[in-house]
């Protein structure tokens, strides 16, 4: 299944009518700044994401200060910034009848993602997904999610016209801790391949390539077009002892994979070979939330829009850089913009 | 009832233990960057708040871009700048059992108020009241309220022992909108009055002054010791023409007058005449909601705590000028260390 030259794409009358089609847990962010110690006490590993019950998040949301509230969610901040780009994008994912659904769905649908989710059954009591996210005074994010109703996102919740339309199908990493949401994700790449899109996978975390590292060397092996990971994860995922190690091992699958590096920016690993891409430069880094999502909104956006690999990670990297100069996951500043003082676009 | 010594001290063993309590809407504000050419589409007027109700909020929302989630409400942001100031400070304020509700609650506790709402009647489904905020390009918000159950914040709501244990009873002249909390505000002055507390009132904005002009010079000349309102509103107040002449009639009526005048700082009508004191300087004025609010919270904060009326004033301006420093309606940065910072407190 495997292609150099992702997108997939359709012949003749067919071209697809979206770029993405991202599926993922629909989470609204509350945020908060945090002194370490504070994470300490909650038993909290800084930089990661743990999923947590009612319980437990009610307990480190009690612990934090005043909080703000905005949409998040990995892929959807991804859907949101390849809208906000100006590129074609539906989000599958589920959210509640309630506060925090209706303001996630204003929010991924006013900057232009297509957002139909199918309804929450009637008498589903767990809510909208949200993630506590405590911000340190180093800008690093640690995050609790309790996800609600996005525990039961499954194969109802797939869209067939959007995922037939696509040129990616992006799934998120994080799904493949839920049964359901796993056959989801398969059933998605059947109908990706099927209608002709290439499928691209974020492993999402250090602790889904822990817990699902075989399956997740299946779909880069057999599955998959794109693959994102960040340096830890990529060798996590293959277990080597250093990234350049790494590089070589997804090198060999014939994925497109796309590896970030903070600060160090990026390797895209293409069939041509690795390309090292800096990092878009940052005047003060004050919250890294979002920074991988909005790595991959440019990523994708460029490679369903006539940039090379390359580009495409220079683009991703400008993204990054705007998400993380300031609080939140999505973007606040116009990227299209910022993509052409960059020279990406004119 | 007036004193231009206000508070008035409890003598021997029946020191106060609040300094604040504070009466308002509970609100969550929904803020979103808007253009100019928006708010004329949505007929809303710059810098203005208007009250709506459900189907109008709804178009508003809909027109709005990516929101953002934060606590807010005039008198409670008030409360919220007392406290973190170290004040020792109580809301009496209606919610709903619901997020938006459950989220006001935590962040006007976390930061040391105390909220012990009444719950709100079984079977009520008008909601925790929001507060759409459209924040323009000049840093200037232009807010649409939808009350939703604060619009029946009653007598009932009154905190008897909170009343009864405050220097300062302070009430946002927004509530004036509504019967019910109209008898409520009047229980509560006689309460203050009775347990020896000073009594302020927050015009809060020129259209409740224009509702409610008799009212309001009633309460200023036989209710109230202090008065918050700004250059606009304190002009239609005594119907002048300038704002010196505003100054001379409220002068006259003995009750100690605060009036803030934005960048050009603040004039406070003492006994022993009225002060200028000038705007603490801003970097970047990024969103002006709450400057209002968190100018009143310094002053509040100041003259329960041993400062003048004019060092009062000054950290009024310290408090207001790091709100409109960024976006929100309550203090991310510490106070304390700002206040110390002014060479106001060591």
């Amino acid at each position: 299944m495997n292609s150099q030259n992702p997108p997939a794409s359709g012949g003749g009358d067919s071209r697809p009518t979206l770029d993405v089609v991202a599926l993922g847990n629909a989470l609204v962010d509350v945020l908060a700044s945090a002194e370490d110690a504070t994470l300490g006490a909650l038993d909290l590993v800084k930089g990661t994401m743990v999923i947590v019950d009612h319980q437990r998040a009610e307990s480190i949301y009690a612990a934090m200060g005043p909080t703000t509230e905005a949409s998040g969610g990995s892929a959807a901040n991804t859907a949101a910034g390849v809208a906000a780009l100006g590129g074609r994008v539906a989000f599958l994912g589920r959210v509640a009848d309630d506060q925090l659904g209706r303001a996630f769905t204003h929010d991924i649908r006013t900057v232009g993602v297509a957002f139909d989710p199918t309804p929450a059954p009637v008498g589903d009591s767990s809510g909208t997904g949200h993630c506590l996210v405590l911000v340190t005074d180093d800008a690093e994010r640690t995050m609790a999610t309790h996800l609600g109703v996005a525990s039961d996102f499954g194969p109802v919740d797939l869209h067939a016209g959007h995922l037939a339309s696509a040129q990616v199908v992006y799934l998120e990493g994080y799904l493949w801790e839920q049964p359901s949401a796993k056959a989801a994700m398969r059933q998605a790449i059947d109908m990706a391949h099927a209608g002709d899109a290439a499928v691209a996978l974020t492993v999402s975390d250090p602790f889904c390539v822990e817990h699902h590292r075989d399956e997740f060397l299946q779909l880069v092996n057999e599955e998959l077009e794109m693959l994102f990971a960040n340096e830890e994860e990529i060798m996590s995922l293959f277990g080597t002892d250093t990234f350049d190690e790494a590089v070589e091992a997804v090198a060999d699958t014939g994925v497109l994979a796309v590896l970030t590096r903070g600060a160090a920016g990026s390797v895209v690993v293409a069939a041509s070979g690795p390309v090292v891409v800096p990092a878009a430069p940052v005047d003060r880094v004050v919250d890294t939330t979002g920074a991988g999502d909005l790595f991959a909104a440019g990523f994708l956006y460029g490679i369903t829009n006539g940039l090379s690999p390359e580009e495409s990670a220079r683009l991703g990297s400008v993204c990054a850089a705007e998400v993380i100069s300031h609080v939140g996951a999505r973007p606040l500043a116009d990227l299209r913009e910022l993509a052409v003082a960059a020279g990406l676009f004119s």
